[in-house]
């Protein structure tokens, strides 16, 4: 088998102020594919280690990707250490100057000779398109020696170069891997030890390989098998031991939210929110794809008491007795933003998301969700205990799933896992 | 300077399952301390490419730490490989019999035959404590060769071990190091090639090392020299290049939306929000950070036209003439929000996030910001090119900036990113 090496650029990385995430994506993306990563080496912006570096990984490997190190700026070296590696000047490269100058005119601006820089690629590479950044990517091989492919360092740019281009590129050099099937299931609403607990207890055969993936607040697991196995029986034992009505999604490449989009795009239903702890993180995440407006027109973020009540209508006497976090609070929020912006479904959320401001009746982490349709309403109590943006990511995805869950018609649960 | 690198070892690190923080944990370490990591290298559970990995660090480094490889099982390798790396053989070393004798007893049990694999040293090693496990560390020296300390993989029981003997050790061989002194300048509306090119114009002198870093959508800078330098009046002309408008923070530790914040908080000033594009991400990100009810009370995500009007109090005629992407129906939005939630700002957002919706008059990525205060109201038109979720993060990073701009009575600039 040939092997694969990341040499990871950047003094970022060596003073602690950035981890380094591109290569744990590659060691997973090439695990799922039966290959693994040979070594990864992390060295810093420095012409003589760069070169050494590379050179220690040549000894080893016959592919090795860098990231990093490709920008404008004069820290970054990566097309003058490949440069010298290969023993090669560098130049303009036409694919990297159209790349360049594309980008730019798209943005109404010409090309500086600062982002000039980076049309310098080493005599002989291939340009490896960036669709995300300025930085082009390269990649130059030479007779028996590795093949050396640089991607720029910054993730949302390096994860598409590496899926889109360098990765047929491996699997054509490292063809004759055993072909593999998966089958994936996201999950909302059990904690990833529960999953694995339960996954755990069904002692699957060991031709099948379980991996777990926190994607929080979700959790993704995958079952792998060679192609020839008889998968199927143990994927509807693993569902059935998930109690199915967590999985949201069986497709890889399908997100929570898209899931739940499609749902009520199908259905022809529509979402309205009124949301105070998570402050308008449940409108944005249902915003975040194209699309969206066919199932969302709006919501209130109704931070404080006298914005739930003179804005969404929540009544003065609720406020006073029952407490803005109650489930008093959260049905009237449903309702009447349900009623005034005229859909389907009306969400809410009120809750602690701390640190401060718990109290022994509602402690830091307590949410109450809200649900109003023309047909049912309830309201569910929560205690997700964790640091505040977890809070309020957990308790969006709790007041989705819930909408989730209502236009199937599942039951809603008894109350989601109470992490404490 | 003595140089420290890291030889971190496990294939769950090259297959993806585990993300290495131990290295960015000493990586922060040192650099507190003014050292930093020479190299970090991350090789498979296999004899030949372990030893291999420790030569290779050996040619560049003085202090090697390795990671992992301590435990009871077949595949813990490193006893053997540091004893392979020094030329010694393995003994059962008095203190580490100690250590798992009185771990077990704690316990109730008795050390097995398994576990006293975990007392065989190198010998000459010296151990190192391990409070939280089973595995006991070690270190060891040669005259003139560097020193390589093994530590257990687990992060619960690396850290404190790196702590407490392995910090102390390194201080004291790399005593004399000069301390280094960092000016940090956290910037935000200037693309980080323009902070490259502005900074390298001033020709530094070389004392100075500059590092950047994208943390989208805001360009740290960070200057760094010994503590005898100058440094100040450097400082000062980075500042002026820059802009200082651009700055919103010197602090490392302060965020972009808790300095606002405590802005806000300092003039006594509120805000409220009407999103269209963004969906409630401006709301999400004022309401990250504790206290933020002092200064935001609320908003309305205002994504079609009909909530715009009935809910915000756009006026139809607006929304017919120019449309919801549009400087009339971002003032609207803008002043109808203020009054209506009693804020000192009101601050609005309608644009095209994409991919769809774009026309020739407005691509995707144009968007309207409106600001709204008693004493002044503006609108700005951006255009900023990038997928959805960048459209969406960057318009509202503009929108608080702007927010930000008219507290301090600093100028609109003339358009942001300048990216059109």
């Amino acid at each position: 088998m040939r092997s694969v090496s990341i040499l990871a650029t950047g003094s970022e990385l060596l003073d602690g102020r950035v981890v380094d995430t591109n290569s744990n994506f590659v060691a997973k993306e090439l695990s799922e594919r039966g290959l693994k990563l040979k070594r990864v080496l992390v060295v810093d912006d420095d012409m003589s280690e760069l070169v050494q570096g590379l050179r220690d990984l040549s000894t080893v490997s016959d592919f090795i990707i860098t990231s990093g190190g490709l920008g404008p700026t004069s820290d970054d070296l990566t097309r003058d250490m490949v440069a010298a590696f290969f023993g090669v000047g560098l130049s303009e490269h036409p694919d990297a100057v159209a790349h360049l100058e594309g980008f730019f005119a798209k943005r109404g601006r010409v090309l500086d000779s600062q982002n000039r820089r980076q049309t310098l690629l080493p005599i002989g590479a291939t340009m490896v398109p960036n669709a995300n950044g300025t930085a082009p990517g390269f990649a130059m091989t030479r007779d028996g020696g590795p093949t050396v492919v640089s991607l720029s360092g910054v993730p949302r740019e390096f994860k598409p170069m590496f899926l889109d281009t360098v990765l047929p590129m491996i699997e054509a050099r490292c063809g004759g891997v055993e072909p593999i099937q998966r089958a994936t299931m996201k999950t909302f609403g059990l904690p990833e030890s529960t999953v694995g607990r339960l996954i755990e207890g069904l002692k699957l055969p060991q031709e099948i390989t379980v991996s777990y993936r926190a994607a929080f607040p979700e959790v993704h697991v995958v079952l792998k098998a060679p192609k020839s196995f008889d998968l199927a029986p143990h994927v509807a034992s693993v569902k059935d031991a998930l109690q199915r009505d967590t999985i949201f999604t069986e497709n890889p490449a399908e997100s929570f939210i898209t899931s739940l989009q499609q749902l009520l795009i199908s259905k022809g239903l529509t979402v309205a929110t009124a949301e105070s702890c998570t402050g308008g993180m449940v409108s944005e995440i249902l915003t975040r794809t194209p699309g969206s407006s066919a199932v969302f027109h709006g919501g209130v973020v109704a931070y404080s008491n006298d914005i739930k009540e003179r804005i969404v209508g929540v009544s003065h006497e609720t406020l006073e007795t029952t407490g803005a976090v109650s489930a008093e609070t959260v049905r009237e929020l449903a309702k009447n933003v349900r009623a005034k912006f005229k859909t389907s479904f009306g969400v809410s959320i009120s809750g602690v998301a701390g640190p401060d401001g718990g109290s022994e009746a509602k402690p830091v982490g307590t949410f109450f969700v809200g649900i109003s349709s023309e047909s049912r309403s309830f309201e569910m109590k929560c205690l997700y205990v964790s640091e505040r943006q977890n809070v309020r990511s957990y308790a969006s995805y709790v007041a989705l799933d819930l909408v989730r869950r209502a236009v199937l018609g599942l039951p809603a649960p008894e109350g989601y896992p109470i992490f404490r």
